[in-house]
């Protein structure tokens, strides 16, 4: 017996759809990239034929990215790819419609996790769109027969291009994978804008606080930690910057910020936000320097940042104080405030939403014509039509090069830069941004200048 | 039969009292101010023998400042100056606390409203601490027999000081008011530090947009609007401000912000955000020409600067779209949404707090020095005593200037510049922030300087 | 024999006017309120039968002051505040207009300086116009008899507001004067804009260093010092602030800047701005702890605020090390550059230019119609043509107010608030900015609103 | 008869030596990078037996590079790579350090130019280090017999850089030359900061205007143009960009910008700075729509930015209306203004001084210690003395990583990235500025993420 999808699962089908539905529309109604790729795929139907499997956090923004797939023609069977994630009501609105079966349920255990993976599985997939790499994992460990019909993957995560890239090392990733998270148009606007903002609205929501005259740490000045740093301060924060990359620390330098040791930093600081992606950033001797009623939040990926084991040995109390909110009591009274239990400030605490929507709308941009991109690969055909339309859409000959390879062979593989390029242009049309055309003079300067006299 | 306490009127009272406990001391934790005043206060007992009438906001941080006054040695009983901001829990806490009744109970009707104001005023007040002026004006009314007995009040608001300053002109002010809603402590911090962040936050939280490449327009560049402009370009939007006061206008201007009527700027604008203190600001020839998914947002007192009768007939289909968005489609399919229905967005909406804790504990210390200020103009022995508690508390005798009047007639008065400088003080020292003390040279100088040669 | 005006004292009369006249050319041309107003005075000649005597800084941005009081029919007689700040060219430049005769010379020794002003004053001066008040002065001690002729002054500067203000005490002012110095558009955007942005491009073009990573230590936070901070903080310097005033540290302070007292900023910082209006703010103890090869540089009035005497004390030698430069070195090594000996940088510097045109022209803004002011209240005629002209050419009759009072008596006057507010205007209108007006509806809410109900 | 170096070319040699010593001691004043790596030299004298060739702008901030070079043991001959930068005071005072002969002087003509270089060639150099390229391009024309005991090479500037690609590319380039120009340490301070500040601040000197309110149409958001749109938004202007790039136009958005094509910008600006390494940027389109008074910079490395060509052919007269600033007007009577004659501005204006001082510092460090590797490569030795000592000197033998190849052959070579750590490293120790370590478990967490699973 086939695993259920969600609308079987749900007792007032109807009115999660519709509660479903009203969250995917406030997303869709801003994410311009995605609704203009939808009318173009409308129009040109790319993914007829195609049966696109998808593992991602099932919520509103991943909602729209699906429908807009759907939109040009695929068949979708969609799960979440963690299952504290779905939003049950959104699964719902999703399986609404007659091309996408949702299985995704908020709580289910380890193995309806599972179950739900094969169920889309089951779809006989010719691509796949993974958060994590769960999808190209099992196929490869579980129905290495699939691989054969699957004409490409798409994974959206660091953490997913990671395994990813070891299975490439290895040689054992059996059919070409875009790395979607490594591209500008995701890595530039979701680390810089996407955290810094998402992080800091967080942690005053939570905690109903200020920044104004605060001093705001900031463990790392990598994209994200810039991000945090520059809205820290502006919202009048004074920012102090921790590194351990003197290049970086001088860039912070040289931007006005203070730059400290941690150990020196953890004296003066209010609030401290770690962005580093390493572990015990924020550890026992800072811990034992901080002051009364410090906020302790983490905006990288994974909740090692800070080191709780250690908090938790100095405490001589625990408390809830807030949603959201855990007090850890020292001996000496002093009280640290940890945010989000140490998970991602702006993803796990009481109030999190994730990303802001329009920042989803950029990476999920991507993952669209990556997927139109593997399709194009594979056949030529569509390719021709898109430039045709591109060309007319646009406006923009000029701009439009030519996209990718012929075919992409087994492995990982950066997206194509002129893909990335294109979803920019894509944004800047919906804000309705006119830019500048190089003349053909102007360009030829440009070679010259590039390439030799 | 006298009207009830809310320990008598909740099922578990233990249960709130401990939540309320919980919020209570979070905000004082992040009051420094008060957490000075209390020491000061538990130290002078200045106001043994005071009975003090409170109607305010009954939640945490009002909370804080209740228990300082109790701290100082008042029996103080206190209501909810609208039914709807009273946490019940936080007044359960306060009530536990032997010197404090509280009346505040959420969502009462009108009636059991003004019984519990009634049932503070048979505490047969000394001073009263207002918030929108209701305690002075139903004394003056209803209980004239009273003010005899009264040394004086504070009055925290806008809206209460114009009541009171129309009584005082009409000379129906029979005992002194502080206009604590004046001073520059409570005006610029709160005004533009408070309403800018606290406005931007809880829009971004409500609508999971962010505000990088937006264009925020924000109509009044008063204090409040300055706030608002400054922190949402420090969070990287396009600012567009408008004006009605050509000086304000040129300020605007060279700071570099975009100033346009608003009838141009709501063809550019992505979020609308209302800080006049007029009415009208948006309305139908400004949604008339609105993109498509702007948000419309108030940070003014009323609910009154987005005109939603314009809004409403103009119309085709109003739905709620996310907890605290009101959607208003037009008939050619635009969507306009209006956040917390256009009332106070960073008070109003879903996840609405509030000011920020450390803007409040400005404006609450200064309703805490005033509320002493009283009892000294009234017996002078506390005067003294005050004098050299601070002198030795502050080490900074040269900077604790000779404060108010000996005595304060009838009527509302300002509150006296050396006690909001005071608050300053108190602040910085909790910061641990010291600064420079003019030599007698220097004074010399700018004396001279000052007042001629 | 009179004394002579320039043209009889240059050798190449025309060259000079030429140069003169280019010097002026420039700052009309970034003068667009002058402009303004010069075309209105054309039309209208408020200033026919009038005699002006100035004794201002005789350079182009002046000149252009002068030339649009000329326009209006005004006989203008003009020399020199400053024996040093006078350019020979525009000066002559000026004299060549046939109803401006100037006397001004660089470099005249005192009593050259006094004749000519005594010069000026031969013209029987129905205004007067200063900075720095001498005309008022010598024409009060050594002319009394004039003072009847003489319908009013106008005065640019703090240091003769002063002055004035003392004269006014003693009831020895005879005729009116406008204290242009405290207007609104002058101190806001002078002192924000103007000394903030001139001060910190005279420092970096005098020295070829830069602000990214720099620690500039900001003494004092008035008007000048936040301008300062705010244009170091955007040339990314790390800014500290030191104060005397507790409420304008704590506003320093949640601006997000490091507030200290300067015996401790001393130590940290890399350049020094001292924008206090005070004496000895950087002295002996401050100098022993600061760090090799600071900055030293003054920006407000006086050259008293770094204490020249002191560092001479300590200095093992002195010596210019480059055009404006003076470096210290202590006996330990350690190497103190004093920029502009201390006085004024933008102004007192070897690229010194003062303070940018757009600023000056909205001081002279302010002067011109300061001077149309006096005129207009002593012939009613005037007043009514000028309401006219200006509610045509404005189109804005709601926003004309009244202007002043019917009649001004001897002694100091606050420019009336109208025509500030009037100069903000012709501003905004030459820079094409439009602006909402009130609507009856909102004037009325407002009313209500201030007034009671 | 050899060519003369400059002491035998100047009249007063002594008096020149004087103000070239005062020159040069004020830039190594504030160039604490080369004061350490002096130091360094003084005491391994690595370059004892080498002879340096140098050919670059001779100005105080190259002095302080060249004789850090000759503390270190070198012989130096250094000239000119532009007859317009010398300074011959300074060349004078080069020219008195027994190690080093200078042959630059101001405005020779091309044989003397060409002369000059020879002479520097005569030295038979074992390293040549070039601003532009002349000399590699040189020697391997005129003089191929001495490649064999040249050791390498290190070139400064963009352009340079391109002309060695192209005889890499074509295999002409015999001994290997370091691209210090590409370098990160160079180009993200150089860009940003140091062209951003010094434009803005010679545009202010030579104009007398002010930022404040005006519109800066910033031509290109490289690493240049971000640097210019920050710091002028940091100076109150209101920034408008212009791109041809989609995804860096979309950047300049998200950041807050008004993004627009130039033609729109044309009509918006009241500052134009063109920053795009293209030719044209504004032409006669653009020229026809701007408003009268504005003002045209370039600070890309060419005049060819601004067309003015087309701009006299629009003109119906050119004058100079001050110094640096010629103004074209316009048959219709409007007037632009080209600063600079459309050269580097920062560089060319009146009071060009390029590039701010610790700009240089970081850029020339690079220089140093790439020259210190060219060495260590060569002789096995030097490179162990020169680890001991900086692991002593730097304390932090953990991070300095081992250095570059064993040997570089001939071609162009990429800047080793340790190098360019260790010069952020060498800044920040000077700065005072201490950063965190990795942990050996963090390092560990780390290669793990990025290795492996």
């Amino acid at each position: 017996m086939s695993y259920p999808c969600i609308s079987e699962q749900l007792d007032d089908v109807e009115g999660a759809r519709e509660e479903g539905r009203r969250k995917i529309d406030w997303a869709r109604q801003h994410m311009p990239i995605l609704a203009a790729l939808r009318e173009e795929f409308e129009d040109l139907r790319p993914f007829e034929g195609q049966r696109i499997a998808m593992a991602m956090h099932v919520e509103a923004k991943t909602a729209a990215l699906t429908e807009t797939l759907a939109a040009g023609g695929a068949d979708v069977a969609i799960t979440g790819c963690n299952p504290l994630s779905t939003h049950d009501d959104v699964s719902a609105a999703l399986d609404a419609n007659e091309n996408i079966t949702s299985y995704a349920k908020r709580g289910v255990d380890d193995e309806a996790y599972y179950e739900a993976i094969e169920a889309t599985i089951d779809l006989d997939p010719t691509i796949t769109v993974d958060d994590g790499g769960d999808l190209v994992f099992r196929i490869h460990e579980e129905h290495p027969d699939l691989v054969d019909g699957i004409i490409g993957g798409c994974e959206e995560t660091t953490t997913g291009v990671h395994r990813l890239r070891a299975m490439d090392r290895d040689g054992a990733l059996d059919y070409p994978v875009f790395a979607v998270n490594d591209t500008p148009m995701k890595r530039l606007f979701d680390n810089v804008h996407g955290t810094g903002e998402s992080a800091l609205a967080n942690i005053a929501m939570t905690t109903n606080l200020s920044y104004a005259g605060k001093t705001v740490v900031v463990a790392g000045f990598g994209d994200c930690g810039r991000g945090v740093a520059k809205k820290a301060a502006g919202q009048n924060a004074h920012v102090v910057v921790t590194e351990v990359d003197p290049r970086r620390a001088l860039e912070a330098h040289m931007e006005g910020y203070e730059v400290l040791p941690m150990v020196e930093a953890a004296e003066k600081g209010d609030v401290f936000i770690t962005v580093t992606g390493n572990r015990d950033v924020v550890s026992r001797e800072h811990f034992e320097r901080m002051q009364d009623g410090v906020l302790l939040a983490n905006a990288g990926h994974f909740d090692v940042e800070v080191n709780l084991d250690d908090l938790s040995d100095l405490a001589a109390d625990v408390r809830e104080v807030r949603d959201g909110v855990m007090e850890y009591e020292l001996d000496d009274g002093r009280r640290l405030n940890v945010l989000a239990e140490g998970r991602l400030v702006n993803l796990a605490g009481p109030l999190g939403l994730g990303h802001p929507v329009e920042v989803m709308d950029q990476s999920f941009g991507v993952q669209a014509v990556c997927v139109r991109e593997l399709v194009a690969a594979h056949s030529g055909g569509l390719r021709d039509r898109l430039a045709e339309t591109l060309r007319e859409r646009l406006g923009r000959a000029d701009r439009l090069e030519a996209v990718g390879e012929d075919t992409y062979g087994p492995g990982l593989h950066a997206v194509p830069d002129a893909l990335d390029r294109e979803v920019a242009t894509v944004k800047l049309d919906a804000e309705g941004i006119d830019i500048d055309d190089l003349s053909d003079e102007q360009t030829e300067y440009m070679d010259d200048w590039r390439h030799g006299t």
